[in-house]
């Protein structure tokens, strides 16, 4: 089976995994007060050229984005987001179990713009509505697309017009910081976002996320929230080491490279064959559309999903390429199509 | 000024303050446990012929909305709901804030639709998702249309398929009950929904609404909820005296026909003058479309709300009349146009 | 059967029934945004002598205690109260349901003390135990002590040692302001607490509670918090009228007097006769001890209810007067024993 | 530096390790679904003899009881907890951030009994309070005691008597499964508990807690509820193979007893030495009362935390031994006291 499924099916980067067997018989005390622990968020306070950062350790995603909304907002506020966002479609509605209403705004293609902002502030007029208050993005997206500096920095003067902040889920952020189509970097992150988080478990690391917060205001007693949440991992230096690893010697920009290089592999050779795409491909998700035969062959030897689209004849798959894919299995799904 | 603005704007119907003044100094017992809202229940039950049904008497819409959710909901648990919905625009939240999220259907009309619950648990696949458990609708809608019997009978069904609860928000049902195109009665509505509520603060009472459950398997423990969100009213005789008395004599059936007879009146002279409306007018609630001068105009003699749709030329304001509206008021009202 | 069981018994003074009558067919805005409840937030700002204040008008104090610890706490912040307040015991866990823990502090007689205080801060040493942020007290107290105005002040000065909010419940203000053993008046209030409510229903209103904010910093957005708790009536004005009345003429001193007068009148015949009392007695509510045959004896006769303390041969009741208990009935139940 | 703080200061034992570094490039589904999972589920229900249980992987503790809360209560359901329970002090509120009040039981051992849960029913007298749902306990209890058959009985038959759950904490299972004092053994669980969870984290692996759902009335949906906290571990499969290896090979009670034999070592040391406990020991975790002095030149060479109990002369400490604690660092100790 040819796995092309999603970018956590592996245990962790070979590096990530001697980290840990190296630091395993070392005693420490718990909960991220280590040593790990503070010599990882250094590493990233350094990368990210921020200082002043607070850097907090999570064991996953939607852990993430729900102990922030439910830190950083009062109860009458709401969140902003791409209606194909992760908060507001693959997380059981976790930030609602929070008290958060979310405010899902239609996008041709899962990017989120200035304009969509604008609509939600205009609509919600007084009391009776939810006052929106953070602006929610993925990047990558869920559709696999890159923001552009531009689109970024856009996004941010419309937040700030508007006294709004804005998180950004940086799950796939290795491969939103090495698509052919980025055209920023580490250091933008903090003039851009008032809290975001780097993404471990889909990029190389065995699990976890390095929440970042920049905005002084959303710092205080943010340890309190996280273990409210359940998030405060007794053993807390199993995040330090990985995101020292991770953040050591480049490994987080080459490892989102690999997976970006192997899906444009995928993405160039399925186009060079005349198919065609329902989101341009940009990063290590791609989202061809193959006749419906052809999708039924490659069911009985590739492991992937079907997404959305669909019809008499065609059908849309994701397929996702990580740092672990190798050239091998590029190879071989590209001999089935 | 004309006073056309909603139908919350005078206190109550005078019958319903002669009951409260009669009864002022009887001394009950507190939180709906005494002799009125026995009376007042077991009268609504006759009425709704459900001598099984659990009845509650609770002070507002918002808050009888919001219990219910939480009541009838586990954490993971979702509404659906035209996008309209009172719940989804005018309750700053009050549902998530109980931990729970709406999934806004949009719709042409503020009707909600069989299709639309079809569709609403198509998309939710599996635990990724909130899973979807109740309909909720408001009848009259907030476009102030009337659900037909037939339209009732099929949601019902529908919910039936797939298991869910359906729930009917009657702020406004005196209006639902007597509109020229209701064919409904008081005696459907247990077969319809699991649980609904008759409106009280538009409909001519003082204030308060009275929750009624049919679904045996809501009712358990449902004034701990009910007193949980500070809805246990301590002096709750007041809400007994007002139901006793909306409930008798067809007083509510005759202000609801009231209400609807003056906006139809308006209604038919608006179209009589060759204006058209923005929906179709079925209820109290009325949306004509006029020229923007006639707009301004109006604002000087009447008091209305503007209502989403504008073009360059022309606006939609909404007409509310009430079981207070007089025959004066609304022919000051048509000389004016 | 003599009434001393509660202080919401009946309707209302029937000053505040007048009020109502008389302006029952005038037509307002909803919400509260109103000129009555402009008017009476006026008269509450000048007879506690802090304009800057915020009042709103909300239905109950359990609706008001949860909208207030909702609005005022971040999820991780805890209250402080006496194990015997009202959110700790009565409001059916309605705090906790907005996420916050409630520090039960034990106390020998319902009244909180500085070195409650100290004790909660002390226990809460860091991010694994709930943050102590506001110190709750009502005045009554739910066991009808009065807080000194020394107490208060050094309550006052315990929270800002501490950096502590302190809201206090006056669901029975009117008593806690006139007992005779009071020392403070309103104009203390905003000097001692952060945020308070005026009790109206059990203080001669039909219904409804006058929430005071003084800090600026709870101010922002109150609306909101309100409306999401379903606590927004939309006749505010009904409240609007109804403390209109209670703060003018002196009524609700007048009425808050009467109240104490009767149950001290019943304390003192009580005391004469004999008989101790579980809790000092000093306002509206008074807690006897009597033999067992008697209080068989006063169930048959009288409506009140039985209190906590027992023994093999006595029992504790509680007895109260409120503003409609009439010297007669007074009478009556001293002749009973 | 010797370190007998907690049993969370390593990484995992190396068999764990070894089973994570063998299937580290195996190719799996997310989220649990992997044959890993569905292993280790099944030497778990053959272990406990109950092969109806439903078995879940989670990554935390605190996650694991907070979710459990949220899963398996309606809104006014409270948990009844001896007041040192970790849902009481450690959890930063985490039971009540989901809406739940949990009753503070006060005990003499830190040991739940019978009489708390009918002293807890038996206060809670109607829908003004709270509704006891769930009795939560810990085997072994945060004061390192073990719950012994009888007393684990007992608890069952009050809970049955008033219709209540028990949901047990297993954060330290493997030690309560292993003590000299210990007289029941896997099979007892199911028969006991409606729910508990088998702890990794503290009993030898990296991280992750296996919940066990017995009643079958708690089994609907738990996998919504898991994901809507934030606990579907995208590699669930990491988790699947550290209990696939921890219930392997009698390992899990290898472990605990090893933990224990340290501690009893340690304490019978102490002992001997004339020194007196705060709590008497019984598993890993023990609770030695020292000269002032004497803990004054321990910290300089031991890591341990402070316990509590503190005299003019005389303070109590924790020692606690883990899988990994060697005998060579118990005689450091001894040689030190």
């Amino acid at each position: 089976m040819i796995f092309l499924r999603n970018d956590y099916s592996l245990g962790c980067h070979p590096d990530v995994l001697k980290a840990l067997t190296d630091t395993n018989m070392e005693l420490t005390v718990g909960y991220g007060l280590d040593d790990f622990c503070a010599s990882a968020a250094d590493k990233i306070k350094t990368i990210i050229d921020c200082p002043s950062a607070d850097v907090h350790f999570l064991m996953g995603g939607t852990q993430t984005n729900l102990t922030c909304m439910s830190a950083f907002l009062r109860p009458h506020h709401s969140i902003i987001s791409a209606d194909t966002g992760h908060i507001c479609v693959h997380e059981t509605g976790a930030i609602e179990a929070t008290g958060h209403k979310v405010n899902h705004m239609p996008t041709p293609d899962g990017k989120l713009r200035p304009a969509d902002i604008e609509a939600a502030v205009a609509y919600h007029e007084d009391e009776h509505f939810v006052k929106p208050r953070i602006v929610y993005i993925s990047n990558t997206t869920e559709t696999g697309l890159v923001y552009t500096k531009s689109e970024l920095y856009a996004l941010r003067e419309a937040c700030d017009k508007h006294g709004l902040l804005l998180y950004m889920d940086g799950a796939r952020l290795a491969m939103a910081l090495t698509s052919p189509v980025t055209d920023f970097d580490f250091t933008d992150l903090p003039k851009i976002a008032d809290a975001f988080y780097i993404g471990g478990t889909k990029c190389g690391a065995m699990f976890g996320e390095a929440l970042v917060i920049v905005n002084d205001s959303l710092k205080e007693d943010m340890r309190f929230l996280i273990k409210q949440h359940g998030g405060l991992l007794a053993k807390g230096r199993l995040l330090g080491v990985q995101f020292g690893t991770l953040m050591s010697d480049n490994r987080y920009i080459t490892w989102g490279t690999h997976a970006n290089t192997m899906a444009k592999k995928l993405a160039d050779a399925i186009t060079a064959k005349g198919y065609e795409f329902y989101i341009k491909p940009e990063s290590n998700q791609i989202f061809p559309i193959f006749p419906k035969e052809l999708v039924a062959e490659l069911e009985q030897k590739v492991s992937f999903e079907k997404w959305q689209y669909s019809t008499e004849t065609h059908e849309c798959i994701r397929l996702v390429a990580s740092w672990g894919t190798t050239e091998e299995e590029v190879n071989a799904f590209l001999e089935l199509i």
